[in-house]
């Protein structure tokens, strides 16, 4: 025998802990089903109908709904490369996609086309200024990863990222155009309060936000 | 009489050297085709094939090709209230869209349809660095005015109009997708030179370009 059975005891003890911890981590994931890639609208018919819309109902978007926007907006669309529905200067992929509904706060992830969780109570109230922000049933929130952008001063990168929000939230209004949706994208907001509640990184800036729900009834 | 002869033959020089600015000034308004305002591929499958492409056909592209996608990048897609197809922080709409052809540079004019000639000659050439940017049949070049940005400082002001070009942008990538044409957005560009070439004013600022071609043969 190689090890004593205190030692044994010991690396048992930490492989166990390795493991809880590794489950708490898979548990924050949650996988969304995969997103419908053909269909829809025709495209003139979507930018016919595409406006912004402030009066939502409260019903929440379904698993598929949620999977396809979140896919349309900045999905894969080449598995091969990894490249994206929105380009990105030199492909820095600076945008990260924040999720905030009744149930928390999430970060979309497009490798996995998966949701994780970073906080498990209701921010919405938090992610903006008007009225219908707190009971919308989506609030989007555009990050952007300035440590991703190589080269610039921060203003060059705040310019950047908000060409790179422009083409996702773009998607993100054909997408409720095509699917009966109403959305709007909102740049009133307060950055510095909502990365507190988002507990955002100090390289991590706010874009904008853009609110999706279905037509008041 | 109530004028004089002399003041008669004054009035009527006016009113033809008036009538000739006019036709000067019509002349350089050259309408397009009504666009198309349905049809084209599914939305999704649109996002699908969203990419940027380097490689172009130098063959032209037809009026109404050049219609539907002016149409599709920042037309007005409800005439009622003039609002776009691209959406714009509080309906500021600073982004004018310049094209450059072999033909000359054009101002697009939404409200008309129609391009305003502003030079007639091909400068291309200065639209930017790479190599395919002088034979590309289209450049299209993005300007915001930042006098219509009525709040916020210049930076503020880069920021929006940085996202309301995404905005543009994208639905001329999604538009080119479904017609089967090639683009690249681009923000590796010499503005300063570019603004002196096609003569803008001190509140105009380019944000990027972006060519749209056939695929290479």
């Amino acid at each position: 025998m190689f090890f004593s059975k205190k030692t044994l005891a010991l690396i048992l003890l930490s492989v166990s802990v390795l493991a809880a911890w590794l489950t708490a981590q898979d548990t924050d994931v949650i996988k969304l089903p995969a997103p419908q890639m053909t269909g829809g609208k025709p495209l003139l018919d979507c930018l016919k109908a595409r406006q912004s819309g402030r009066e939502f109902d409260v019903e929440k978007l379904s698993a598929q709904v949620l999977s396809n926007l979140l896919w349309a907006a900045d999905g894969i669309n080449r598995p091969d490369s990894g490249k994206r529905t929105a380009p990105s200067a030199v492909n820095w992929q600076d945008i990260d996609i924040y999720a905030a509904t009744a149930d928390g706060l999430f970060l979309y992830l497009p490798k996995e086309h998966a949701l994780r969780k970073i906080l498990g109570e209701d921010v919405r109230a938090a992610m903006g200024k008007q009225e219908f922000v707190k009971d919308v049933p989506l609030n989007l929130i555009y990050v952007s990863d300035y440590s991703k952008i190589a080269r610039g001063t921060d203003e060059d990168k705040r310019f950047t990222s908000g060409a790179h929000t422009g083409f996702i939230g773009q998607n993100v209004y054909l997408y409720c155009a095509s699917g009966g949706l109403v959305t709007v994208i909102r740049g009133a907001i307060d950055r510095e309060e909502m990365a507190k509640v988002m507990k955002l990184r100090p390289e991590q800036h706010i874009t904008l936000a853009q609110s999706v729900g279905y037509p008041k009834k």
